[in-house]
């Protein structure tokens, strides 16, 4: 199986993303988890370029190749190996984001980008895609306070310093994805507290299971 | 003008690349010199992850769209820019490189590279193309021989370390785009002297200037 987490920053996902290994191993599943940008040693560097607030100037297209590149090693090295060995795989953002930051945000064509999705990745999709959906002032606000207390890398806040505005496209933009998916996303409402969050997030990963007969 | 320079390691482009300048700029010339992977401040940290050594298990997808990253930020941050105040940008490799070095040595299919460079970079051609051939021997040779005196940086040797086999493909693809392109393409024979081959390089530049009525 394969899983992946969407959604602004502060959503909350890093967090949730722990209860459902903690639910899923208790029921025998050897669960890997990962996240993008990132998940591999080459995708660590492609993150620290990514996310790295000195990175101003970089082109869209740029950055869209850059999340790219480490997608390419991350499916190689490590996503595509785990679901053949019959691990469920647990990602913390996937292609999704590629679509609501780069595409909705940024203005990047859309069309371009799931081209470029096919002919490279050949549309590798996930089993279930769990939206965090949260308001961009809370999120930001959550995101903030976690690297004043030393819980977020704040060398990696070049998102974070995006205005309101490019956010509420983010948000914007997963909710169109998930209303384009319903059978694949879920929506779950991340302003609520972290237990209500994981209970909805776990009854979606159970209807999953009962799903695929596990 | 835009006017790149090909080939395999220690084929001498960077070397050829002041000759060319120092000829531009006598006739007035306003010209720009810059590098694939490099060029930009991003570029160069981009670079940094291709050329490492101990970037070895990098999936030859990945290491496409590396390079595609680096050649987006290229050309907007600097190329494009360049051309459109009239400047001559001179190139140390170029997209020639990508499907000489992860098409014909890394196996990638070409007609895939070919699709993703027009869609991303809607096909920018180089005016003169000069491709520095040369034997790998020799040019490992030379490469080491700088990596030792100091004039090549020791720690961008992750093509260097490439095996004899991989770099007669190189030079085998380089020599059949050139065959592709003969308009395009001057073969320059590096295994002259430094001499010898400034003078070819530049009967091939004056001819570019005179066509183009400078």
């Amino acid at each position: 199986m394969f899983i992946t987490l969407e959604g602004i920053e502060g959503s909350g996902k890093t967090t949730q993303l722990k209860h459902i290994v903690g639910f899923l191993q208790k029921k025998g599943h050897h669960c890997i988890t990962t996240r993008e940008p990132g998940g591999t040693r080459i995708g660590e560097k492609i993150r620290a370029i990514l996310l790295d607030p000195e990175s101003r100037a970089m082109d869209p297209m740029a950055e869209l190749l850059l999340y790219m590149a480490d997608r390419a090693q991350h499916l190689e090295e490590l996503i595509r190996p785990c679901l053949s060995e019959g691990k469920t795989v647990l990602c913390d953002r996937y292609y999704d984001a590629t679509v609501a930051y780069q595409g909705f945000a940024r203005g990047l064509d859309i069309g371009l980008l799931n081209e470029l999705h096919g002919l490279i990745f050949k549309d590798l999709k996930p089993d279930l895609t769990l939206l965090l959906d949260l308001s961009p002032e809370i999120g930001l606000q959550r995101a903030l306070r976690e690297i004043e207390n030393g819980a977020r890398n704040g060398s990696e806040i070049r998102f974070e310093k995006e205005k309101i505005a490019f956010h509420e496209k983010v948000r914007a933009g997963y909710l169109e994805l998930a209303r384009l998916e319903p059978a694949r996303f879920r929506i779950i409402d991340a302003a609520s507290t972290e237990d209500q969050v994981r209970e909805e997030i776990l009854k979606a990963v159970s209807v999953i299971l009962s799903r695929n007969g596990r």
